[in-house]
């Protein structure tokens, strides 16, 4: 048997060079000046859009406690897997879902192609900008909306299309790309949970192919560390070439209950970190605060109108009640967004 | 913007320390033996179980190119994603699936609570030990049997009975657990590629909670690394603790154009190297070799009736007959199992 995986021989090997270099180390201040080399070891806070508080030494308490070698609550590198919901949690999700935001633009510029949907629901109230009538067509109406828009082309041709997307649009109250709309405090955190060795992921009800083009550049978070909600993709030859084509047929949905079920289909081990905002992300906290190690569970809560938005048990976009009510019982950290975050955004003074 | 991902920065960091590293050992050596510190230098065979001739030639030039920084193939570390079929790729599939091993093992097992299998089929015929009665049951039978076998409890439930398996279970020709029944040069393959960067993949027509709770022992690969077929699973709460239930129903073929759908899905980029043995990976060789940049196809041909098997065009378990007519032509790699490998099993003399 082959029994060392050659990633704990990485590992091994790092350890090794680590101490040599430590070692060596004590040879090379007899020679160098140590202020240089030790400059680097100066203690930084890591979350410094996070006011201090009981929010920020909660999550700095449990990271300490799973990287500390020896004691009770250590956590192996490779069991730090850690899952963020995205709408809501790590961007706005205000005034409406950026994917939707994203669906209504791609309307609008294929009209022209599309005479017939000057007579057809969800289509013709939106392209007159008639939004009461676009939620008057209901479910039905979305879906027919996403399929348009979405699917009827392949995976790569959808990835220039969202890319591009990206690229031009702005958000309509604060007049940037969308990129640009996510909450800074969160993307520490995952900078800080990365550093401490942790894998992120992101698990979303958005769709899976509308975030890979961007979550690497937005979050650092890689294609492949992404799981979304999606739609039937099949293979085909165009002439001689192979490519993926995206059908108008919902294939998954990661929302709700199908969170936990994306995390075990996609990451194939119970996550020891979670967060999200609405009740949405109930059974995916409810899944993950439930592994028999240590665990922690987060809500960010829109407290913030100023900011950015209020909002929880009346809304219809990232309505958050159940899983507000439960926070407390089961050990959930509540985000009070206005009062735990310094800055939301980058750009905010 | 915060566009600097941490993984990025890592790696920055990790540079410098090497540099430094660097620096220290040549101050260093005035004080320690550099015999003791350049030993890790020293060049080594990675591929001991290939033969020398052209087909490792042709893995090793490959992989020398897309790392060669500056040269015209180099790929960034990022996109060196390489995946592996598992059955007849990386373990033996003869005389039966491994898995298929299994369901029949868990029948035996599970007889005694199933009184009414005396009398239905295809389990009738199994356990009467009359493969030929299992067979002419056809796929609705097999389907039956792994219904009955791999859903019906929670996927920790499953993990265990898996686990279990391996543990005790041996291959009917080798008299050795599964685990050990795999092939060794492609384990070899596996860490050489690793350890130029890549990252691995499986892409198998296999049960996926069938492969992840044994990947990483056998292969070094994690469970979030391993893509393949599975059953729907839903969440559930038992009392008040959550458990995701594995169901009598399939979810996703992950075999022939499922390949290609399942790299898709999972990966959310196009690799660069495919390995496969069978007709069934076809679709995920041309797709894989349909990339812009450098690419490698590599087909495992059994040839080798002494030390495992052979067989290809007329087998019913792992047909190999377009992949092969068509791989000289798409320059795709055929590994004479017989002739390249010098060893097959780690127990081989």
């Amino acid at each position: 048997m082959h029994s060392r995986s050659i990633p704990d021989e990485e590992k091994r090997r790092e350890r090794s060079r680590s101490r040599l270099a430590g070692f060596l180390l004590l040879l090379a201040t007899a020679f160098v000046s140590s202020t240089v080399l030790l400059a680097a070891d100066a203690p930084a806070d890591q979350l410094p859009s996070w006011n201090d508080g009981e929010a920020k030494s909660a999550i700095v308490d449990f990271v300490t406690r799973v990287t500390s070698e020896g004691g009770a609550d250590f956590v192996a590198e490779v069991d730090r897997i850690a899952v963020f919901d995205n709408d809501g949690t790590l961007w706005t999700e205000q005034p409406a879902y950026f994917q939707a935001m994203f669906a209504a633009d791609r309307v609008k510029a294929m009209a022209p192609e599309h005479p017939e949907w000057k007579d057809k629901e969800p289509f013709a109230s939106l392209l007159k900008g008639d939004m009461a009538g676009v939620a008057a067509s209901g479910e039905k109406g979305i879906v027919d909306m996403v399929m348009a828009t979405h699917a009827g082309m392949t995976t790569d041709a959808f990835t220039k299309i969202v890319t591009d997307w990206f690229a031009t649009a702005k958000h309509p109250r604060f007049n940037r790309p969308y990129n640009e709309i996510t909450f800074l405090p969160m993307r520490e955190l995952l900078d800080y949970l990365r550093e401490n060795g942790f894998k992120t992921y992101i698990v979303s009800g958005g769709g899976i192919e509308f975030m890979r083009p961007m979550t690497e550049q937005m979050y650092g978070i890689p294609p492949e560390q992404v799981v979304g909600s999606s739609i039937v993709t099949k293979y085909a030859l165009e002439g001689d070439t192979p490519v993926l084509t995206r059908e108008p047929k919902i294939d998954f949905i990661d929302d709700g209950p199908g969170k936990p079920v994306g995390i075990n289909t996609f990451i194939g081990r119970r996550p020891i970190f979670a967060a999200g905002n609405s009740d949405g992300d109930y059974e995916m906290l409810r899944w993950v605060t439930a592994g028999s190690g240590p665990h922690f569970g987060l809500i960010v809560h829109h407290t913030d109108a100023d900011r950015e938005w209020a909002y929880d048990r009346q809304s219809h976009v990232g309505k958050l009640d159940k899983a507000m009510n439960e926070a407390e019982q089961r050990n959930w950290l509540l985000v009070d967004m206005k009062n735990d975050w310094r800055k939301i955004y980058a750009f905010d003074k």
